[in-house]
């Protein structure tokens, strides 16, 4: 990582979120083909928050290469975030900076969006798309979700559907009424097709538009930033579990064990045994 | 809550986590209407990992007050933990504990589930449920939601619906292929309707029943002790990020964001300065 350092910072991280069942693995592999078409190295991480073994995301790989198996400026990998405490706060952030070091010009952190993770991975990349389809659900459903602080771009895939532009249409006035953290861009909603191509191209542009957008603004230099001391707390906070749990040689091995059965037994409360822990580091 | 520290661990936490379309509020509701025909005081706090704001949560309460509000013995609160590092881990334990010393013999953590929030669920709760229905997905879906390795009871609603049976049958034969961190009990498959209240005592004996047996078993304590240990861990945590974070008098106000701009600028790396974020402690 010491050696990579200077090697980083020039990839466009492009996060890709949205509900299961709204075509993320189509969507994803139709933008790779259109960056394709413009010569840039790819390389795709899909991120499944859910799975805490690595065995399910190797098969995933399996599934997603079928489309770009040939291609060597194609790099496609799933990880299994689950488990981790910040999961993608401190998984993905190190594999990002690899493959940004390695060379590839598009790295996309693809990962299901419900509940904290569509906010992990708008925290981890320099522009979030968030996928949407038509009959997933309304427009609640979709503030419920949190979506509408997220996402840079919009895109309401299987646009084929009819009620393709009523979906575009709900979002489009929910989104003029939602605060969002970088006021100078207004977020587009486009219509696509992943299975048949249409609409994937004006996506891309979007996403160009938008980090040159933030590039010139200084947003883009404030979510790195931003983004890096998420890292540098999240590998902070894993040494520190790494001490308080494990079974160190310095007789301190127990100590979290023995507070927690003090305070299951009553006799502490968890914030006196927070102080304790902290305390004794 | 040191003063509460004496009076808890009397309550029942029960975690009810399931998929958007479940049924999560009504089979809440259901379940409340069973303990409470036999004189039990319920508390329910309905967690939402995806609303980052309180005024959501409580829109949330007022729609599910409705058949409960004129019962003094029932109180239920909707909290949003988004934001928080580690969700569920930080905010529900501190309001778990306040409902137990309260006197209330259940205390229902509800849930939805996508994602790391059902993990977190059943952390928290001595007894987990997995709510399930038909036309939700399939079997392959459920495996990858990570639902098998975290329920305590699994319940099918909407059970008048045909697929039940072969969602119920389906759930069985995966369920004996999974390993399971309580070996000892082999977690039951009901069909509930919570709109008809139809199964739903069945659901509340097998409840009791896991909460028995794993009072005898042993396993309750360690849960319980396991859940105190990672509240201690995510206090500690919040203490350490607030420092990290904070602006403070001692000057190591912006530490976190010099060494994030130095790592954003390839000077420095993320393990280095994690590193350094420790050893000034």
């Amino acid at each position: 990582m010491s050696a990579l350092a200077p090697h980083v910072g020039r990839a466009h991280v492009v996060g890709v979120t949205g509900a299961p069942g709204v075509g993320k693995s189509t969507s994803t592999s139709a933008l790779v083909r259109a960056w394709r078409a413009q010569g840039k190295r790819v390389a795709v991480l899909a991120v499944d928050p859910s799975s805490p073994y690595s065995g399910g995301a190797l098969l995933g790989d399996r599934v997603r290469m079928g489309d770009h198996a040939t291609d060597r400026d194609v790099y496609i990998r799933s990880m299994a975030s689950r488990g981790h405490l910040g999961g993608l706060a401190w998984a993905a952030p190190q594999a990002v900076r690899v493959l940004d070091a390695a060379g590839f010009d598009v790295v996309l952190l693809e990962t299901v969006g419900v509940g904290q993770s569509e906010v992990e991975v708008a925290g981890a990349a320099d522009t979030t798309v968030v996928l949407l389809a038509p009959g997933m659900g309304d427009g609640i459903q979709a503030a419920k979700a949190g979506i509408l602080e997220v996402g840079d771009v919009y895109v309401v895939n299987k646009a084929d559907r009819p009620e393709a532009a009523t979906v575009r249409r709900d979002l489009r006035s929910m989104l003029a009424l939602t605060e969002r953290r970088d006021a100078d861009w207004r977020p587009p909603v486009l219509l696509m097709s992943a299975q048949s191509g249409e609409g994937v191209e004006e996506v891309v542009e979007a996403l160009d538009k938008h980090v040159a957008h933030t590039r010139e603004s200084g947003e883009l230099e404030r979510r790195r930033v931003r983004r890096v001391r998420e890292e540098i707390e999240a590998l902070a906070v894993a040494t520190l579990r790494r001490q308080w749990e494990g079974v160190g040689r310095d007789g301190r091995a127990a100590e979290l064990d023995g507070l927690a059965e003090r305070v299951a037994a009553g006799d502490l409360d968890p914030y006196a045994a927070a102080d304790a822990l902290l305390g004794s580091g």
